[in-house]
């Protein structure tokens, strides 16, 4: 009988925010798969070192440091065929998924490689959206608002319809297009309603009003929030 | 020395689902806070009853079945003074909020009346966003989607300016508006790629593609969630 994958969301980054179904269910995994950086560093293998019995054994898959699509494709290909044969032998498997496996996430490319042949399951996590709204100390949405995520690779015109059609926006994503982003935001009259944080739930957290800024380009894990309620960030 | 007032994310609805964080604050608070219909139910309370400890104070909030916005405020205004009374005698204070405290939570009330007296924590939950997409088994955003929560009380210009905007969407607060939302995403063409998802993460889940459900009004614990990218809901 097969065993059954599951796309483990392992939060945002506090160890604390793991919920209790995922700790029981890397628990009970003969293996469990991340992803990490070429140098080997795994942000979700951290937020669970804690928990990972000496017994369980551990796939790391090594993503190439490059936004070209293919070489990832490569390793998924690779890391999906031996999840199942251990899929295919009985054992269950957990893939650590920062935040929540079907927002945003890696684990897509797994579970398109996967899914057809073998039962699969999604533990929902705490999401990078939700970490940040904490962080801002301000409700994100309310109401009937109206709140879209947008990616801030998207060109400057894709960017100022999603913010026009919206209350409350989260832009993920950030990295080298901060400095783009802050000046679209200015140029909307939206900059004094905006504000960026860096590492939510993390011991180095940095939430700071958009508007005070330095002028650089933003780690990996950042976000900007807004509302159009008005500047209750700072 | 005031306590610390806490809004705590229990989570969609199954209690394993709750954080390890939310777990250990909502052992440690002399007073547990949360909102219950007029006939005492609490969802909220139910998520968390098993490591409630008898000897914790409860303050149920009743809010009574109205859409008027007065009647309400006055149980918050109460509430708050409650809370705020316990806090200036050091005592901490939980709030347990469904899901998240703020995606679209009634945590707001309270922590607009008490936030600028009193510190405030907020510890993010899993959002029923991230349930309802582990329910219909399929990713709910990936790579630059831009992805958009409409509430569905919204009127039909407006929902309609939010779907021609998006590439996901979810559809929350459907109630008595699910007809009408079915008619809006038909006349959209939007049938076909949305999906029903009704109590997700607890044992009486249901997930429907929207095309196959009955014409009916939906209960609270309801969302529609689509993807233009088409129909693997099925």
């Amino acid at each position: 009988m097969s065993g059954r994958l599951y796309g483990l969301g392992v939060g945002p980054g506090d160890p604390e925010l793991l919920t209790l179904k995922a700790l029981r269910i890397l628990q009970r995994c003969g293996l469990i798969a991340f992803p990490t950086l070429e140098d080997g560093a795994s942000f979700a293998r951290a937020i669970v070192a804690a928990h990972v019995l000496p017994t369980q054994r551990e796939l790391p898959i090594r993503l190439p440091m490059t936004t070209e699509r293919a070489p990832a494709q490569a390793v998924y290909d690779l890391a999906a065929e031996e999840i199942a044969a251990a899929l295919a032998a009985g054992t269950d498997v957990a893939v650590l998924c920062e935040g929540d496996p079907f927002f945003y996430g890696s684990f897509m490319y797994l579970f398109g490689r996967l899914a057809e042949r073998h039962p699969v399951e999604v533990v929902p996590g705490v999401s990078s959206l939700t970490a940040c709204a904490a962080a801002t100390g301000f409700p994100l949405a309310a109401r009937n608002d109206v709140l879209t995520v947008l990616p801030a690779p998207l060109d400057d015109d894709r960017l100022r319809r999603g913010l026009a059609g919206c209350d409350a926006a989260a832009i993920i994503k950030l990295g080298r297009h901060l400095p783009r982003i802050r000046r679209l935001l200015a140029e909307e009259g939206l900059l004094e309603q905006a504000c960026y944080v860096e590492r939510a739930s993390l011991p180095n957290e940095r939430r700071v009003p958009l508007a005070a800024l330095e002028d650089a380009p933003a780690p990996y894990f950042s976000m900007i929030l807004l509302h159009r309620r008005g500047s209750a960030w700072r």
